[in-house]
């Protein structure tokens, strides 16, 4: 496996990389409480909202990074921590928005914020996470001068431009069934839709705030891309080899919502030409709602009460056609799902992907290997190291 | 009325008018086009849905004000161009996530974009559009020059906290049913969530680009926030009266949302406190969405069935429970709407409404007579006096 080729000298012990991210994070949610505004009156009971995401247990790896990256190349812990407070309610509205999209029941332990409040506030407490995010990158201007405020913002920019537009591709894919299946089209989307927002951006926009060199930003935007990518297989791969076989609230969420993964690529691209309609045919269908688990329960009543003689065999029929309307059409199974499981099983496509990603860490740490010569040995770099090893060996 | 306040010479005519707003959409549909990017790959089909809301039938109202308002201060069209195609992109990506929040099925004529896409994609788009504003203002520091451009940024980062407060303040009222019943409080609702936006934000950046005073500013933040309510309470009153009595798709939509409006705060508090409590059970109902509707007629199924003794008394006794959990609860009837149709007729709310509007209307002429004071007369301060009629004239 990867840990090989990242001398141990260079990571952090368990024990030190977990303490770097508590203090990083507890600094983090201090600075995100000051710009949320919570003394507001008007938006009181919104700012309790913005707030709920970044509250739960998390490991707030994006903002280490930035934090660590501004460090390790002589940049003050005051002139990044702002923006890494940025990019964490960034990531945080991403999620509340992706949770919505994905019909998500539960989010770090908890349920939803769309399933705890209704859609309508899920949605517009994005927005305002998205809103608030503006306001601390202009007064970089004042805190690091206009240069660097200016490519931070830039930076931010085209992070956000990229993340919709990945986040586009990845539900068209998910609808159609029918998607492009070559390594090359899932690393274009894994790019897109997560490495920029949660590598790429934070390592180069700490590095601006730290004055690097445009050669050390090219740099450290390949490390955030392979990174990106080797952390989205190893998530694909955790969301159906995570929990051990045993059947969890959110295990295989990727397969009821027919998302891309490169699991599901390297099986679709490998199995006979009958066997992959089928699937295809599985990956189309809608993903059962709540409404529609209720509906189930509907459609066994009318069973049972057909059954024990109380509805007769033409309202029993009637009945069933009602309830399919409501329904509007064919939701995923378990059954189908479990066809998926095994035909993955069967292509040892998980395996590859494990192979896959532990390429990509190769390569990131051959980009930090760069980055690294010249630069004082420090906790940041050693951070910087010790995610490289994460990407790939972390199990949640 | 109002009209007789602002001098017939300081407006255009209709076609003048109408033809100000053409001219002006072309330009920022083009200058949209340009920064939408649609001729990249990977985002192709992203891009056609983030024109979708912007190529509907519609005024421009936001753009034209921010354009008219920099040409009468002497500004250029080119100067004001792209941050007019911001705000436009901004009113569109706010209308998109709006009808996710509030279930609506028609916008401007076609079915929603959640309605046709799915509320994934909805949101999504929102999302790239809120992303797509930033370039535009970063490059507005090529365009126009450092200072202006970070006081635009600061004045759209204003604009988006203080439109998610608004909405966020909306939401919390239309869910509980019981809410703030002055004038105060209407206004401040409808300052937060449509003045900052439609007006306050695009006559400032107007004024800000044309390199006004901060004289100059204060007046039209006054002017934008008095339109902004004039604008928003006649948007209350059409939504009520705008249809002359045959009930359209979307009339009455404020009632079956719940929204808070100055008609249905008048209603509330001059009721009897028997009526009033009646009137606020109501108002906390849920609307009834698509899968209501279809649930609707499958009780109707189970009532016939019954009726013609294919479903026992019991059977239907189980049904329709299991239907009322399907629900999810009880659902606004019309019924229910024609109980506050007739309570805001009998205390003759929309006419307050009406008087109100008109009151805001005055007080934005006076404001901007103040600020037409040694400009030179122009067909852009002409168009900005004939908003001011068309704020509270409008039938659409």
């Amino acid at each position: 496996m990867y840990a090989a080729t990242a001398s141990a000298t260079h990571s952090l012990s368990q024990v030190d990389f977990d303490a770097y991210l508590t203090e990083t994070r507890d600094l983090v949610l201090d600075e995100i409480r000051r710009f949320a505004r919570i003394d507001d009156p008007l938006g009181a009971s919104l700012y309790d909202l913005v707030m709920d995401y970044p509250l739960r247990p998390a490991k707030g790896l994006r903002p280490a990074l930035c934090l660590a990256t501004c460090r390790a190349l002589g940049g003050s812990l005051a002139a990044a921590l702002p923006t890494a407070a940025v990019l964490e309610l960034y990531h945080n509205a991403f999620l509340i928005h992706d949770d919505v999209e994905d019909g998500s029941d539960r989010r770090r332990g908890e349920p939803t914020l769309h399933l705890a409040h209704g859609t309508a506030v899920a949605v517009n407490v994005g927005d305002a996470m998205l809103a608030l995010a503006m306001e601390p990158l202009l007064d970089n201007v004042r805190l690091v001068g206009l240069g660097k405020a200016l490519r931070v913002l830039q930076a931010v920019a085209t992070m956000a431009r990229t993340t919709a537009e990945g986040q586009a591709l990845e539900l068209r894919w998910a609808r159609q069934g029918v998607r492009p299946l070559e390594d090359a089209d899932y690393v274009r989307l894994a790019e897109s839709k997560t490495a920029h927002y949660s590598f790429v951006a934070p390592l180069t926009a700490g590095a601006i705030l730290a004055g690097a060199t445009g050669d050390q930003i090219e740099r450290l935007t390949d490390l955030g891309l392979r990174l990106g990518v080797a952390f989205q297989i190893q998530d694909d791969v955790l969301n159906l080899a995570g929990d051990e076989g045993v059947y969890g609230k959110e295990w295989c969420g990727d397969l009821w919502e027919g998302k891309h993964t490169l699991v599901l690529a390297h099986m679709l691209r490998t199995v006979p030409p009958e066997t992959r309609q089928r699937v295809e045919g599985i990956l189309r269908k809608e993903r059962p709602g709540p409404a529609s688990r209720a509906l189930d329960a509907l459609t066994a009543l009318v069973d049972r009460l057909a059954g024990e003689g109380a509805v007769s065999a033409s309202a029993k029929r009637a009945l069933e056609e009602g309830l399919v309307q409501v329904h509007g059409g064919d939701a995923k199974t378990r059954a189908d799902i479990e066809i998926l499981i095994e035909e993955i099983a069967a292509r040892g496509s998980i395996e590859y992907a494990r192979r896959l990603a532990a390429s990509h860490a190769h390569d990131a740490a051959a980009s930090l290997r760069r980055i690294s010569e010249g630069l004082p040995a420090s906790i940041h770099l050693q951070f910087l190291w010790s995610v490289v090893d994460f990407a790939v060996q972390r199990d949640s």
